[in-house]
């Protein structure tokens, strides 16, 4: 008999209750997603599914439910797993005990670094985890042509890996541009995945432009920041995921639009998080717990984090505490604060020993930082007159405002300007190919003095460097060529504090706790310069991704992104 | 540049407004079901996709919508075209123009007669017909071990259709005592479509049952006839389809449970609906309207005869008018009355012109009536006593009680008592396997003389006859052999009316309105008879399907299917 048939015949007999099941939540509660109702009851588990709601079960092993609400694992429908600083299996550490039994990940930073090798570690990682990590294959490498990216990732090289049994489909089309200006290399990726799931990346986008991009089948987006925004995205049958990053933090402009109408349309996401904020603030939870605290329906935002979520997936599978379904469950002390107790994913119980027992790939992306050292004369910034283009940082978003500025200027040089907030922005080429580097102005950073370089800079990944000194940018980006990576803060020609991410340049070898400990360390060392921004790393690190509005900077120069072209800095 | 290549790129062009769209419809109002406002303006079509709403948009073809609102086209989640006695090319021009512009249909009727070639002109059929039929492998043929088919489809027959590409997975699993006991070639089909799409039937089913019935993967259920019972399948995350056959109508039971919170998880089907009920009261519109009219909210109604139903199959590209959708469109002259003016199917206007442009297959099926004349004597019922099981007929419903009545009873004979409508109910196996003939009584069809014959009965469709007179029977019974399958009504041993179904002995080679006067043309002369009830000809049709509670009768005998065991007569 095959395993699969013992399995049918035992999910039988344990459903029917002719068997112990192979767990039971005894006498606990749980939240119906479906009707909306809190259920009172039994939870019978075989494997990997439940086989048993409102009827009493005996089970091989039993646990006591009766402090607990249950609800539905979260579904997190976008994030880039580079973004939370470590390697796959210490995400699954750090993101699934807060309830994320499924994450939706794209590759595409380490894709930009390294190609398809990078697609093969995800999915070979994917295979291991403890929570089920879903690989969307990365459909903008690079992101645009404005910029060089360490790799090209072609529909010939995707459409080998569409029908992994971790792929659901293509990974956010960043390139809008290219779809309406029917770029033959952009159009391949559209028609190799006709029919099949594309996710979108709309910021801003409105009008006829929507409807074009809604109508080659991308489905939803997690771009949105505000809710005239999110409503026209709605009409237009768009799937809204709505995001609170480290450095995008959309809930609020957004749970107003949360309704029993509109939960089936909805989902959350994290996108880019640190693990220094899941552990402050929670994952999926966070944003579950924001919601509710906004005002939006309960049940309501608990279904969008489950069932509306995984169905905008095609995951039929997952997202109710029903039979049939997997038995991905989160253990809560208090269902309005969203405090988890403990989770179950796949039928598992989640804890260190679930974590040992995976056989995680080796790491790989070591040595991925090619460049030369450079002096500080390279972020001279040669202009033809004082007043030029500068980009204006949001906090706490990574849309820029396209600002129009009269600097300090001499010998044929535009100046910072620290008395009113404008310093350098610099990008230099790392993966070896041009030794580009595109050089600009930022305003909105409030630093002071001092520089910061990071090799995070989407999604290229090149280096980018903000500085109130040439020489110190200069120190700081030597100091993170030596490191193969990370992030370096420097000051008074000396490095004041620094974390290292040798793996592409993106990630941590560390253990997430340990990384949490070194962000709060920069976190405290960028305060200590005088500058209050929550995420000044990671919004730097936006500044060179010209997919979203409006002035945005790469190794090539500024990007005019309405535009969408290179314009002189 | 690929003919798929040339649809993006004007896809892209339309939408986008740069080039008039194929088809406009101006100044037009429609129900957003995401959102379920009344949005207003244009909605542009390029080939089967709409790619433009909430804006102004020029089209190739223009029509005034002033005067319409418009709805997503419905979805007939579960039907067999077979009970509208019309092959699919006649199904198609009949239900199309009601707005039922996708349907899931289980060729399971024709199966049980043909086996697989009943599968391949189905399918050869879906490919032709103006709206998207989509077939279901039937699961379940025969339905039973407790009577004789005409073919055996078994996991192995339906592996070869399963990527088809208008297959969605397995038909209505009826089996479902064969689930709870594990029989091998049931759980043969399980195992096969393991993690794919499996369609439920699971009358009154509750408890553990329905746990592990549920825990299989089985996802939904059209056989509901209480609120009760549908609420137990919703709240173990069945889906639930509300029907409203020609013999079975669930509407009134279930409007009731029809909300913004559940109807994501419903759905609408007609099951077995004949071509008159869809001439006068209408297909699915049928159900919309009667549900508005049973006080559910509209948009929601609307929402789930769309984007609910669609969903639950896992059909992505319909039931919204958002671009990126099927141009599946209904335009009503008015939304409340669901009063259907006209119908866009996959981008194309519905008209005789359309269907007139289908090449369909070949009809297939003719003389399959294999069953030589019988005598009266035939329909005698040899009994140890005058006391026995009487099916108890309920009008409008499939499902039948156990009775057990005391009958006049002369020379070990037991025989009708039309005092207390109680008349003979027997099976005549007819595709020459084995010659067997169930014999049993029935109350509660209000036959008060002659009989009826029908060469359909589900789901093995052996001949079923019903009469107070043997004689009668037996004139009804030979002149169907001659008809090669149809309905014949006899009286005072002669025929009073009949009507011929040549395809498989179930569906007429006839266009649908000639049917459909045919089919009155029967009610009034059963009428004349003094049966009072609506549709006696389907509710005796469904007397041998023995997977529905609880008494019914095959051409081996009666079967008491709480048990699931033949009995005696």
């Amino acid at each position: 008999m095959s395993s699969l048939r013992q399995k049918i015949e035992r999910t039988i007999d344990q459903g029917l209750g002719r068997e112990p099941a192979d767990l039971v939540i005894k006498n606990t509660r749980f939240l119906n997603v479906v009707t909306g109702e809190l259920a009172e009851g039994d939870i019978a588990i075989c494997g990997d599914r439940i086989v048993g709601t409102y009827e009493s079960y005996r089970g091989r092993r039993e646990i006591d439910g009766r402090h607990f609400t249950i609800v539905p694992g979260f579904v997190d429908c976008h994030l880039h797993v580079e973004s939370s600083l470590v390697a796959p299996a210490e995400f699954d550490r750090c993101a699934l005990p807060r309830g994320t039994t499924t994450a939706i990940c794209d590759p595409h930073e380490m894709c930009n670094v390294l190609g398809s090798a990078a697609l093969d570690v995800f999915l070979e990682s994917a295979e291991q985890t403890a929570m089920d990590l879903r690989v969307q294959l990365s459909s903008c490498v690079p992101a645009t042509h404005l910029e060089t990216a360490g790799a090209r990732l072609t529909a010939a090289d995707l459409l080998p890996y569409r029908a992994h049994a971790k792929v659901i489909g293509l990974a956010e089309f960043m390139n809008a541009p290219g779809v309406f200006h029917k770029v033959p290399e952009v159009l391949d990726k559209i028609e190799a995945f006709w029919g099949t799931h594309i996710d979108g990346h709309a910021p801003l986008m409105k009008g006829y432009e929507l409807n074009a991009y809604l109508s080659c089948g991308i489905r939803n987006c997690h771009e949105t920041t505000s809710a005239p925004e999110a409503w026209e995205k709605l009409r237009k049958g768009m799937q809204v995921f709505i995001r609170e990053g480290s450095a995008c933090k959309d809930l609020h402009a957004l749970a107003g639009i949360i309704s029993t109408t509109t939960a089936p349309f909805l989902g959350f996401c994290t996108d880019d998080r640190n693990p220094l904020d899941i552990a402050e603030e929670g994952h999926i939870d966070h944003l579950v717990r924001g919601a509710i605290k906004a005002g939006a329906p309960i049940a309501d935002v608990y279904r969008m984090a489950s069932w509306s979520a995984a169905r905008g997936f095609g995951l039929v599978d997952r997202g109710l505490i029903a039979p049939g379904q997997r038995a991905d469950l989160v253990l809560l002390n208090d269902l309005a604060a969203c405090d988890v107790a403990h989770v179950i994913a796949g039928g598992q119980w989640v804890d260190d020993a679930l974590f040992d027992a995976r056989s995680m790939p080796a790491p790989v992306g070591y040595h991925s930082i090619k460049l030369d050292k450079v002096e500080p004369s390279i972020f001279r910034v040669p202009a033809s007159g004082p007043t030029g283009p500068v980009i204006g940082l949001r906090e706490g978003q990574v849309l820029t405002d396209f600002l129009t500025l009269t600097l300090p200027y001499r010998n044929g040089e535009r100046l910072v300007d620290l008395d009113n907030d404008v310093i350098k922005v610099c990008v230099l080429e790392r993966h070896g190919k041009r030794r580009t580097i595109g050089r600009g102005f930022v305003k909105g950073l409030k630093l002071p003095r001092g520089a910061i370089a990071s090799s995070i800079g989407h999604d290229s990944h090149n280096i980018c460097v903000v500085g109130a000194s040439d020489s110190d940018m200069a120190v700081a980006v030597n100091r993170l060529i030596d490191l193969g990576g990370g992030f370096v803060l420097a000051a008074d020609n000396a490095v004041v504090t620094e974390m290292a991410l040798p793996l592409a340049g993106l990630m941590s070898d560390k253990d997430f706790r340990t990384v949490a400990r070194e962000i709060a360390a920069l976190r405290q060392a960028v305060r200590g310069l005088g500058c209050p921004l929550a995420e000044p790393f990671l919004q730097m690190a936006f500044l060179p991704l010209p997919v979203i509005p409006h002035l945005k900077i790469t190794d090539l120069g500024l990007v005019d992104v309405d535009k969408f072209e290179l314009i002189a800095a």
